[in-house]
């Protein structure tokens, strides 16, 4: 369904490759972004080493369920199906609610997610709609729940680095992988014995 | 968490009680909009008529899974917690695609659904967002579709009539069961032997 | 004008015909919805339960013409020119002010109404418009001039009863009888002696 | 209710009284915006100079009531309650329409109107929303109609300068004359014999 | 590229003539609206009228400056090309700031403009975008920054006089002169001794 | 101005220092996007190789005009002060068209540019406001004028990747060094023989 072909796995330079195998031994399957922007191997490396400043750093006090939360609201805003569906699953493992990506992605006013979680979405919904309007009155209800100005550029950042995301997903469209849809909404099998 | 408190089932009139036994027993747990309406029987019972006559009349071309598609669809234009996670789930079932609500919650443009279907929802989402503007050039796709004019009728008022009910269930904070979150996503446990 | 052509009346079931004719002998003149949704009778009588719930309801602080000029402010919002048109009609007749109708459906914040109407009518349009948004903020201005939360519930219902006949009426080009545009505005004429 | 004082007519500059005089006899009362905007002479001088060239001119195949269904039109856009409801009035009487002004205030696609007159308040509506976006396609429905680039012309400058009113009228809280909303509803009494 | 051709300076009426080549003899060339409008003299006089009484006046406390960051940030909210370049030119030159004008042009909130100003700017784009929706509350930072009531009238009606001049501007497709774009961007040359 | 200082140039590590003097070196100046981001070294080597994947390949149709003049159309579109002052500049070099920058900014329906660019920007302007409603009807006016589909991934890549960094500068309040302003509007002056 991708307009864009996807290249073969063999066909891919070394680095690059290598990363796909490890995400696929870990996963158990390749999310289609990973060969979706494989095409372009400058674009691709500079995609994930952003993704993995941002979403994989040990600093600051978001959790990664946090970040993942942020990713699966802003996403929604911005109607790209496969960052909803396969962050949202990401989320649910991450936060152990199974309930929760549902929530965000249709109305984060009304998720069960906690007051500190609510104001750092506000923030999040700002930056992706009317990021022109942020000023000083923005950033006081954050400082209010203990976020420092270094966990709000993480907000903003993830925000907009997804944006990005969510424009090459949908101007592509890719299409999220079914495994996605079932992650975190029921407990992983346990391995025979 | 409803703004309203449901009223105690023992405390209701026998028509609605005894229609939110039969639910129960044939879902195994009460969809909260059955309680929460609850509290007002004049309008419970007018709100279930017009649903019923809607939903579950046998004529015209719109399968079952065709119309719990609208409501899911325009639900999540009018980002309603409750509708999206309920009605996704009587989706799923269905259409038995498991994942075809999260597509069209998120973006029916990229939902893997018929043309058919997606003719069906851009008309829906314009009587959803602006129904002042729907003219005969609306009307001329569902026709080349197979829709006769009772069939769009069908389309136009389960799309309107869910967007009395997602009012309701936003303003009053209604929260949908945990137990749609899941329905439609794996198969039925078979009873033991 | 409408799309869908309305039935005889004499071909109507006997309890759609009984009220048609009621509101005949009462009005002079059967309203177009009366007959326009006709065509479907089970939806026609779960739109009339429905409405005489919220409408001809006797407890609570709203009165007859609150209730009327939130029909007249949302669906002028909703650009629905039959509710605009014979809600407007009914509006100037119960609060005896020929020239509120125009003023709300043109803008009710410039409109000679208490400050009380206009409260009601601010949370009327959040309703209509950004229901996803309403939170405890929103009922608080109106706890402050003496509205319960069975008013607000009544103010919600309305309004959201009322986005459901919008569409309808849209959708299906229902036309207003001529015989409103002028109700309300001038003093009937007395019966001669 | 106005934000600014109107001053006595005595004290106005000879002209503008002339003027106001005149007005007030012809129509039995003086309107508001005649007053309300004569506190700045200078101002009120080339308001009524421009909307004189445009509503007064005789040139053109545009008549009297197409010139006040498009100001009835693109005020009500901009909700501006004195111009809907002062130049409703006026497009009644010149179109001989008791019902014309409240159809095209709330939605001119449903108005019994001609195609004419229709495609003439589509264009004035874009002037009106997103006269940016105006490009040749817009120009083409019109000559189809017949009407001439000069025509044309006169369709933006109507809509143009009454955003300017509208605008000034909002801003200020002009309220509209009571005399404004009965007119053209009713046959004017005649002169006992 | 102007839709409607520009009538020869030599066959204008006097009175307009004398005024073009007045202003071509100051400003070294004649700015196209000048010669757009005049070929419909009557509109031509009431516009310039309406621009001076304005633009020119010496009373109240808004400097030429302000009145020209008005006009150069509402016309971008139009996206009138004309509007923004011309008078954003005549805004460098006033406010001797040769950046303002592409500040308060692509996002006036981030500007280098004093906080009085940024009130000014506040007002006039609620003017200039949602005027149906002003009330006391927004009289009140103006009032606070010492503008006066008079001043707030100056700031309303400049925004909606330049709104009419944007849709001519825009729906005629004027062009702004190559002069204007570079104007207070570079000091002025000296003449040679 | 910045809500977050800057670091000083000597606190770098080497391989961004070494960027940062090489610009330096260029231009004249170093930009304040080569600071502002790099208090983050991690998202500064993934920001800027991602910029040079797709601003500096020598591949493909877009002339490096192109590449600018997407992003000054869609960072005006987001309100980006520092994107459009500092991309403006550098379109108007490449273009050598001392004007395009401001009429793409202000109205690119309005520009001076070519019918292969307006359908360019045409397409990217609907990736930036509204990425899930590309369809295949938005491919085939670009395939009109020439463009390939890996021509159509570099538009969208484009105005994604600069939606990141419009809302990293807006948020973090970057303002455009006073360079930008005038480059490209006069001829650079030749040094002195």
């Amino acid at each position: 369904m991708n307009r864009y072909p996807a290249p073969d796995i063999n066909d891919l330079p070394e680095d690059i490759k290598a990363k796909v195998l490890e995400v696929q031994e870990k996963a158990g399957f390749v999310p289609n972004v990973f060969l979706g922007l494989a095409r372009r191997p400058a674009e691709w490396r500079a995609f994930f080493a952003y993704h993995d400043a941002l979403m994989l750093k040990e600093e600051g006090s978001l959790t990664k369920g946090d970040r993942e939360m942020i990713v699966t609201a802003t996403s929604a805003a911005n109607q790209c199906l496969y960052c909803v569906v396969a962050h949202g699953a990401i989320l649910r493992i991450y936060e152990k609610k199974p309930l929760v990506a549902d929530q965000v992605a249709v109305n984060h006013l009304k998720a069960d997610i906690s007051p500190r979680q609510k104001a750092m979405l506000d923030f999040a919904m700002k930056v992706c709609l009317r990021s022109h309007e942020i000023n000083d009155e923005d950033f006081a209800p954050l400082h209010g729940h203990g976020f420092s100005d270094e966990d709000i550029w993480d907000i903003a950042a993830i925000t907009a680095f997804f944006g990005l995301s969510n424009r090459m997903a949908s101007f592509s469209n890719m299409m999220p992988n079914a495994e996605f849809y079932l992650m975190g909404r029921v407990p992983k099998a346990k391995p025979a014995a």
